[in-house]
């Protein structure tokens, strides 16, 4: 039997433009002499669909689409993803075309809801779980979570019900997993450990199809394997693009070795995200402000991969307390990735507010106020480049500067996409170097020179900040792993108070994360996705 | 038998100042000689307290207030709402305490997940109802949405198991009912239906007890009630404040008429939900922009209403665009309402950054970037006043402006609140009349002139929008009814192309609401919470 994974990239609600890309990956199917092709969970509205689940018009536009490829599938089966409206609610549904009828639905059992999954707020579990006869096999179909259970590595997750335990006993000869399952660091091998679980509690192979591309801060990186009923993966999609796959389960094979560079899959992730959160929206044109810090500098270079450099524009501001080193380390770093770029000094604005608000002010020294001021007039003026220019801010904060409210609300913070907004500092040196491992294309003084806003006179971000190492630590541990300040403290020999004070500071900040811009998630628990946590509370860390 | 309704404000995660709450209300439930105490939903924690309940830690400190109500509870009855960890998973549960000991704990059986409710996200749902033998009853123990199902008045909802049928069956004398039920306009009534109708069928008196207070966006409104076997309403306790109702089930009374003015309501909720995000996290002081319009005169009445008129300040801020009425208005709004009152043009900033950016736009003519320009100024001083001075800044940015991203990112919209982020424009007139209604707080001339931004000469909002009617009514038959184009056209006889672009418009300025202010929620279907659609999308209305 010869089975085609189709790994496409759907865009959220483009129902025509979603449709051509199964007709395409149908056609190409057959070309290939294919029995059978395999799509994404939900390829046919992308996912996450959000709230467009909840509109009746909705779902009833889905209908012509699927009357489209039941019409395509002559000669072969088709197997994508769909919601589907029952008598009893909506499901999460894969539609079975063979010979240009409809074979039946199998709907998702197993609906998560937790981290950045809602399905429950939409779907209705599957009643029942069968196997199917097409193509003369025996053919379990199950989405996604539905595998996830059965590997023990769903964390503080339990279902009633385990899909895989219970289609065994009906013996399937072949299961197909139709997946939109996002990316986080660490992910991938993840997820091929789940399918040969499964495989081998099946003893039958095992095929999953994988969404890829951005949608909004979600990243599905693709991936789709073969797994044989050992267990052992024997083939596998390329990672964070299109791809199409053809297997032969009649042809022995070898096992395929997966190897992944974590930081390589986090460039690529976050490029892949970038790259989406613009083109699905009908943009190309990127600014952003460029510091001389290492920050601006990885995402320059991340956004000139994504959109192309003549794309990027990188727009020097520099203040009174700006240093030399800020200006030339990133007029480098501009001439290096051949953007365009300019230097927009901002002392006069500057200025200006200053003698407008020192007479309100009266007799109150400088602070952080005069600081936010100068981070809100870059804001102010990448923001005026969008405006008249059409290009998309981004906006360069990391995740640990997000997590301490290292950052100024309407000032650095302004932008259509929060690039690095889930990347540790930690993380942001490592891509750094990263980038750097053949060439310098990042400025070496950039990376090597302490960290610094450069707001007032000779500041640097261990003024008001503990070391990143130490920042980062709890931010995995509290925020990711749900540690508690005592099991932090024991882990990392830190003073408690240390760490309760960082984890005040956690809470105390959500109110501007609240007001970030959406950020690309490539962590177990990003800040803007996929957490939920009250601005108003007083629970004592 | 008497009962006892503590209707308290608890506060997320305090859980110190909530138990003191729930052991103050046994202490007065005592001195009535009441035999039991009933609290709200989760009341331990506050509702909602979101991913709280994912932190072990967290759940655990639960252990010790409730060890501290246990022992209050001599001689008296008392069920409060809190978390439970069970064998399997968590569960929204009833604590029932009486004379020192646990009697046992009644989880909750539905767990809404839509809209603004996420419990599916952390609870398991009730294994069993069972009825409770206490204080020589039986009582039959429900949480909020439990009684739901069997009311039918949930759009778009279906839970496999009816709570109030299945307990029927067991024959109480008695329903409780804990709930944290937010507010929207006309949710009361509707409450009170769910109750009469649970009352009816189950043959026996039901008593519910309501969280009251704002957390984050959600606004409970209170007004517990004690319903007959009849589904008569007998007592009634405040709305929007706290309130303790006691209930002698022994004697007769006669039905009790509930009334309430919607405007009236809605301007309670308000206040009540911009005081507790202020007091609930330690800050008294409120700033604004006062521009003359309708918005911000309503926004400084709540704000002086909520917080006093000694903790706010109105800022005018007038440009070369500014109306003398902008300012004459301004002033007069101020001077009435008694708060605190400053003028600071902004002409010097602006002309300083015309004079930066017309080399950068070599050629360009003037557009929204001017524009946004000025409110951006705008915004930017009232958070210089903020940083400064210790004032939160409001946002007055209405639901119809939202809706149509009428409103500067990082201008107007900045701010700690959206104070009437999820009012309709007809909804704001209809409050600022009622204000209105004995004197003449607001200048009559802000409510009567035309809508107009004043960001360029002889600017309307008409010049850009269509008639405010028109876009309310799109916005309530698509945002909160889900109504197709079509049916919207029919409904209102507006020309489809009219209602498609303005729905079109809606879910173009996604990304704009994203970044948002948290808002107030006084509608069935807010921007800011409970309402889920993907910034980046191409679904063809």
């Amino acid at each position: 039997m010869r089975i085609f994974l189709a790994q496409i990239n759907p865009t959220i609600g483009d129902l025509p433009g979603n449709t051509e890309k199964i007709l395409h990956g149908v056609a190409m199917a057959k070309q290939q002499k294919a029995d059978l092709v395999l799509f994404p969970e939900l390829c046919l509205c992308g996912y996450p669909p959000d709230d467009f689940l909840l509109l009746p018009h909705f779902i009833e536009a889905l209908h012509g689409p699927l009357e489209r490829i039941k019409a395509a599938s002559s000669g072969i089966a088709v197997i994508i993803g769909t919601p589907r409206r029952g008598d009893d609610g909506l499901y999460n549904s894969a539609a079975i075309f063979a010979n240009e009828t409809l074979v039946g639905f199998q709907d998702k059992s197993l609906l998560p809801t937790y981290d950045v999954f809602t399905e429950r707020r939409y779907f209705t579990p599957a009643q029942s779980r069968k196997v199917w006869n097409l193509c003369g096999h025996k053919i379990a179909i199950t989405i996604c979570e539905d595998i996830w259970e059965h590997s023990s590595l769903l964390k503080g997750v339990a279902y009633s019900c385990d899909p895989v335990r219970e289609l065994s006993a009906q013996k399937p000869d072949l299961m197909l997993n139709l997946s939109a399952s996002p990316f986080s660091v660490g992910k991938v091998q993840m997820r091929n450990a789940v399918c040969a679980k499964a495989a081998q509690t099946l003893q039958c192979p095992l095929l999953l199809c994988n969404q890829v591309g951005g949608n909004d801060g979600l990243i599905f990186d693709g991936y789709s394997v073969y797994v044989d009923a050992n267990g052992d993966l024997l083939q596998c999609a390329k990672g964070f693009e299109e791809d199409y796959l053809l297997t032969d389960l009649s042809k022995p094979a070898a096992p395929y070795f997966f190897q992944e560079d974590n930081t390589e899959s986090l460039y690529r992730a976050l490029t892949l995200g970038l790259r989406d959160y613009f083109h699905k929206s009908g943009f190309s044109l990127a600014c952003l402000g460029l510091s001389g810090g290492v920050d601006s500098a990885l995402v320059a270079c991340i956004a000139a991969e994504a959109l192309g450099r003549d794309n990027i524009l990188g727009v020097n501001m520099p203040s009174r307390y700006s240093s030399a080193g800020s200006l030339t380390d990133s007029e480098r770093l501009a001439r290096t990735l051949g953007i365009k770029y300019r230097k927009i000094p901002i002392e006069a604005p500057f200025q200006s507010y200053l003698d407008l608000l020192t007479p309100q002010f009266e007799g109150r020294s400088p602070d952080a106020t005069e600081e936010n001021l100068q981070a809100r007039i870059r804001g102010m003026i990448l923001m005026a480049i969008s405006n008249k220019l059409g290009y998309i801010v981004l906006s360069a904060g990391n995740k640990s500067e997000l997590a301490m409210g290292y950052a100024t609300l309407y000032g650095d913070m302004c932008g259509g996409l929060g690039v690095i907004s889930d990347v540790s500092k930690r993380q942001v040196y490592a891509l750094a170097r990263w980038i750097n491992r053949n060439e310098e294309i990042i400025p070496w003084n950039t990376i090597h020179k302490p960290p610094s806003a450069e707001l007032r006179p000779n500041q640097k971000d261990s003024d008001t900040l503990p070391d990143y190492d130490i920042i980062d630590n709890v931010l995995q541990s509290y925020v990711e792993e749900h540690c508690s300040p005592e099991e932090i403290a024991r882990i990392y020999q830190y003073p408690l108070e240390l760490v309760m004070n960082l984890i005040r500071r956690i809470h105390l900040n959500e109110y501007k994360r609240r007001q970030s811009p959406p950020g690309l998630r490539v962590t177990e628990k990003a800040f803007s996705v996929g957490r939920r946590f009250p601005i108003v509370q007083r629970w004592e860390v």
